[in-house]
């Protein structure tokens, strides 16, 4: 159920830690991680440990596909204890291993820790390099469990894990946020840039880290704030602890977040991504007005969007499609032979809606361009008599090295054309993309990372660029 | 997947006749399959046959679970040959065996048949004991079988199988869309009152049946016309012939495909449901006009009522939810202890979009009540200052007896409360439900079923009712 | 775990009637059924039901695979009842499918029944024929349905289901052991011939019917008798009744139940099995004498007729063979190329034991002669100077229809070639079957079916011979 | 399928390295694994290198279960590769997780390793401490994490695998008989003392190593020699070198492997297993003779040791149970109700072969004592006038800290009571032990380690004495 256009979602974290003895967290990670579920659908892993019982013993159950599928009641009610770690993972086709994922579980002469990780290291080849060279040894590919490796590397010469997870954090580069479980303690890390969001929540006794505010609030908690960028916090019976040292005046919040990977219903750093959806529907609707009769946008992520648009323009905001959302992992693609089935499986035109009707269409990406050519087909063969096509974020034309995973530029159309091409080869009316100095208006005035677009990274990458493997 | 507010779905069918010698319709079934899930998603299954190899022999495949879990590459490879039928069956909680899934394949001294049908027989008990006093025996207990035994042993007084099928539908009693294939031709009937929907379709040289025109479209065929109530089609090598010996001259269309079962991009006899929503929307602002700020839907169906609410009212129409829908048939439903968790892991709230608002809602029902209840205090709470309650249909009192699975008397609030008592009891600042003389027109002057909000059946079930299996 | 030499096994029955109000007998056929395995590793099932509950209610589960993998702990408990039925399958690859697995259950006018039977009728095709212009509509191509309908069909014409048994039987011309449980008896019957084996037991209150004694004594049980060629037993909360009324003079029981299909700790019709081998060997220890140095057995069934001919001829009885016992159901042949590690994988030469000696090897029979060629191969490799073969049952040379899975004729070594041919073929230095004249007395003087060998059928087969589907 | 008595098997280790640049050497481990399956049923893994890739690719599955049930012919496929190793692994209950199955794949610095072992650590505790002071981080709690982690850590100080093997191994204490693979090469090590076996192999171009020379007959190759204890072999393209500099004067194969863990068709030290069991029954016939009318043995192992007796004693040598090979490891255990079930399930009496006979009984050992006893209560039930038990090894007396999974000392029979108690606790008309002076004679006057028996360590093993988890 990833999105029509094409781009690839990422992970998501949760953590709890009730103070009370109180045994049902696995339970709760199992409702936080199905409320994450957008961010990750290839695997998943629950770790969950008693601060009341013998130290640092961890319960873990991880495997491949949605969290209804890897968590069975069976499963669940061995995940005992009042403290845990969850994870949900997207990966490239190529890594999804089941040595790969998340949490990473460790034993060590300091203990125990599991450690969940959503972001993406630059320096990991690097990093893994130095610590190779120390001795370590690793079980997998990914930069997650190099990133975990050096915590534990760290601990073994500082008194207490929070100094640990600081001292590693301060030798990575990259993008990450992160919670850390230790026999006693679960700590939260957010990159000195906040490319990666994390917030922190609170249900009875009980502290929450999330990806996102919406896990918080689906198992009943409130959110209590947003970790800040290069925030560390420490959850401990005998309070929170902040530590800001590893903070950075400069700024770099993934745009993305808001365009289309975050959840509607989350708060990121306090900002709503449906305010922030609505906000670049109405730039694009004083950036590029036209005279229509409706305004609609593409599942899920251009819908807000195209109600933003219809907002400012004052065109009636409508439904143009129908998505199938019993199209899941297992599912049998049309092969060559059937390739008019393609997307009409996934999205279908409501023709009365459309018929006779001049469309603006947001969607909140071009990729290949492909699905876009096809939904403007389907949306003229319903009787469209234009479509105008607005796209609420910039067009592509960098790398991401920090998790989002962007085609290759030989398949980004943005890399090869013009917007004038693009409007052509989609077979649109009209084209229009988000502009750059609209982006961080649409984030509430927010420091944002605008690298794909830019080619103006938020930290010196170059020498250290690896495989990019995602968590 | 199933709708927010409680009311079940129920069951669909395909079935394709390749006059060409193409040994895809396994294939081409799954794809229709997948574009009917909606319809039911307890159980499904395919039955192909080769007309050009010897004669009735039959391949099938039927399991427990969505289209895309019950079929694998392997399993949908042996299902080659061009004449095919296929099911997706929901079905209450008690009934959801792997014997009573469909296609339902039957040998007898005239060959095979596989037979797959919508719908509910209020006479299959008398029926059943007839057949049983004849010999039948049966593997099941639904009502399905005894439909499908009843044709086969009318085969054998009579010369071909379109006779027994009309021969048998003569006796049977209730609602019924049904595709039975034989070694060589794929009939389809519509109960003479219409109450369920069916109809034909072509790609290429392949003739389709389907109990919705998404299907058609989804698999990139065209749809040739809705089969009538009543009617009965033969497709074979020579053409399609039609027998409208069944007709009468009343017709009872069940008005709930329109409000709710059917896609809002499927046309029911010819009127698109996508306008039949948008219609009752409108008819709602006219009967209960209110001074709003946001007009919205309860996911799915109430979203489009909610449309046409706004269009006729000239309130904004937005969006107030994020539906979760990886929530599948296997998830760990959240129990007492967590009562909190319950509605909200389905569905959440866009604080933003509603902050604030005088909000009209849109639902298609109240059954219970709960939901309705839940959803409003989730409204509240997030800042909508009022919340109007719309609902796109008359008040359910009187119990079904074609196939829609509406709980009992006892748990259906409007049974038991008035309109008034129930705004009260959910919370809201105002309801309306869409008046009976609105139904007609919703279906654009169709003759509509409308017995459970009006206890008038369109057929003498006096005596008759049986125990109300699904198909 | 099938035998080496490639004669495949057939089915096993199992019935159990608790006379208390006892909910255990789910439990106790799954044991029953564990101690059948030999008999059918394809596919089993349980049927159960309360006698003292509602009537005619029964649960059951069935599916492909061994007992161990059909049945966990929690299908085990929903089969709560009294009494019950049980199958274990054997089936060719052809006949696999699940509609095939037994108990077959039906629902008709008078209640409900189900069937388990092991068997072949040989006038099947016949009979469904006749059933079939009766009206008759069948949901498998297996003869066991045809039987169990013709039982149903009866009872529309009868008092009770004992009579429609019968009276069905009587029409049935072939081999069957069957077990009808009816909501409130079980009935066992055996065909006139006694072609296949059916013994009676009890335990506490509970009365057993099994295809053999080891599955009485398995479960805690004894013996009580065989029950006889042609007799019907009906168990009742009133008494066990007999009724001899198929009974025919004639006898003719398998006598491969001796040779090979059964246990060698069951006693089929009061003769041990293992009695029965011991004979066969003393007999070609009689018939083919030659000096030698050490008698062993090609294992299981060969071992125990060695040891006949080694207390006949005074060469000392020992092992030569290490057989695999962890080669199941899903082990992944070796191919083409991997020929060598073929028999192998199952079957290895105790080097140690045989180099230098002269062997006697007795096996059960040959049927394609390749795998005996292969363990002479391999004896020989290990330094054996000398492998005389004895075969403890006579050369095949006719097919049977009473459902021994016999390969077709162009396959049967023996049907092309002369002992002195195959000694030479298979790499033997002498090679010697067991004589005619000498079953009987194996079977301890009763008389038995030796068509496979003679050609002489202890029925009428002209005319009636079906597609020979095994059960 | 594990012994009658109660004695638990341990691990198999397999290694192949086809030096064509052939890809089928995962099929090859699996034929392999499954000769070697007696040695461990809980889980198993397969790891494949390509030395004519890119370097240090592996490829691996593992899983919990049989050869046949973890592997299927789609994940065998994906195991390409010239080079690899493969596992069997039996567990105590505790460690069972997937966590813990071999093979251990690690990436470090040099490049990447695969690593199989059986065997138990005795100072596996110690050197855990020492590596994670040193930094070291582990995934699990088995020692053979600790040995494949010490080896890349010393590869770190050195210019070739093979020396970081040796070093590492200089550091451990216990036994192990262990293969590692690395980019080029094929390391087979066995422990100083000969505690567990290892041998070498050859089928044409590929080079084997294997626990027992059974897994290289049944692969097509040929035995060449065992690996000496203390012997490390490394295999290349460039040839195959050995270096002894592990070894010591004073060797402890485990006698046990003769008695009952190795398969008969296996020669371990170029001793036939078969030969050693029949020269155990020998002494025992010499030690404890009886007048008796037939010597049968207790599946598997206690049989060959019957025939020695018989041999020597000239009683005569047969068979008195049949053992239930279908019984696997999913069965659902008889609970106390049903007590009597129990052992009847997996083994049960030929009468006809022990009626009215005095019996020798061979079993390899008596742990608890129960089983002993129900046997010798079934045999007299059915008939056998006298039940003299001779046991093929000594009493158990001592914990084995090498990897025989001996119950603790309060549950062991021997240690509580003397021989004569025993006989009468367990219904025996007599019973004799092996005498501790014919150990060694069994192995053909190798040096034997008899701890169990005696308490004679070969190694000091004060204060090292660990959890002593299995592999």
């Amino acid at each position: 159920m990833s999105n029509i256009s094409g781009l690839k979602e990422e992970c998501g974290v949760f953590g709890i830690y009730d103070l009370d003895n109180n045994q049902s967290v696995g339970r709760t990670i199992y409702y936080g991680l199905s409320a994450l579920q957008h961010r990750g659908q290839e695997a998943c892993g629950i770790a969950v440990s008693d601060t009341y019982g013998p130290k640092g013993n961890i319960e873990y159950h991880k495997g491949l596909g949605l969290v209804n599928e890897v968590f069975s009641k069976e499963t669940l009610e061995k995940l005992d204890g009042n403290i845990g770690v969850g994870h949900v993972r997207y990966s490239t086709s190529g890594g999804g291993g089941i040595e790969n994922t998340q949490p990473i579980v460790l034993k060590y002469v300091k203990g125990t820790l599991a450690f969940v990780h959503n972001g993406n290291l630059v320096n990991a080849n690097r990093l893994r390099n130095q610590l190779e060279w120390g001795g370590a040894i690793f079980h997998s590919d990914v930069d997650s469990e190099v990133f975990a490796y050096h915590i534990a590397r760290e601990r073994l010469h500082t008194d207490c894990i929070e100094e640990a997870v600081k001292n590693a954090s301060k030798d990575v580069k990259g993008a990450y946020a992160l919670v850390v479980m230790s026999p006693r303690k679960l700590i939260g890390v957010r990159d000195p840039y906040g490319l990666k969001p994390l917030c922190l929540g609170k249900r009875d006794n009980a502290y929450i880290l999330a990806s996102e505010s919406c896990a918080i609030n689906a198992v009943g908690g409130e959110v209590i704030r947003d970790i800040e960028p290069g925030e560390m916090v420490t959850i401990t019976p005998e309070g929170i602890f902040s530590d800001m040292s590893l903070a950075t005046t400069k700024k770099a919040r993934c745009v993305f977040e808001y365009i289309y990977f975050a959840r509607a219903d989350s708060k990121i750093d306090n900002v709503s991504v449906y305010d922030a959806r609505i906000s670049a529907g109405k730039a694009l609707a004083r950036s590029y007005p036209v005279e229509a009769d409706l305004v609609v946008g593409v599942p899920e992520s251009g819908i807000i969007a195209a109600k933003g648009y219809a907002e400012e323009s004052g065109i009636p905001f409508g439904l143009a499609f129908y998505k199938n959302s019993y199209i899941g992992r297992t599912f049998i693609k049309p092969d060559q032979s059937e390739r008019e089935i393609g997307v009409k499986m996934k999205l279908s035109v409501l023709e009365s809606a459309v018929k006779g009707k001049r469309i603006v269409m947001v969607d909140d990406s071009i990729v290949r361009g492909t699905t876009s050519a096809n939904i403007i087909k389907m949306l003229k063969a319903a009787g469209a008599v234009e479509v105008h096509v607005r796209i609420s974020s910039p067009p592509f034309l960098h790398p991401c090295y920090f998790g989002t995973d962007v085609p290759s530029n030989e398949q980004l159309i943005a890399h090869k054309h013009t917007p004038e091409e693009i409007c052509k080869i989609i077979g649109a009316d009209s084209l229009g993309y988000l502009k750059i100095e609209d982006l961080s208006q649409m984030a509430n005035g927010l420091e944002v990372c605008h690298a794909c677009f830019t080619g103006d990274y938020p930290m010196d990458i170059t020498g250290e660029i690896n495989s990019s493997e995602e968590k």
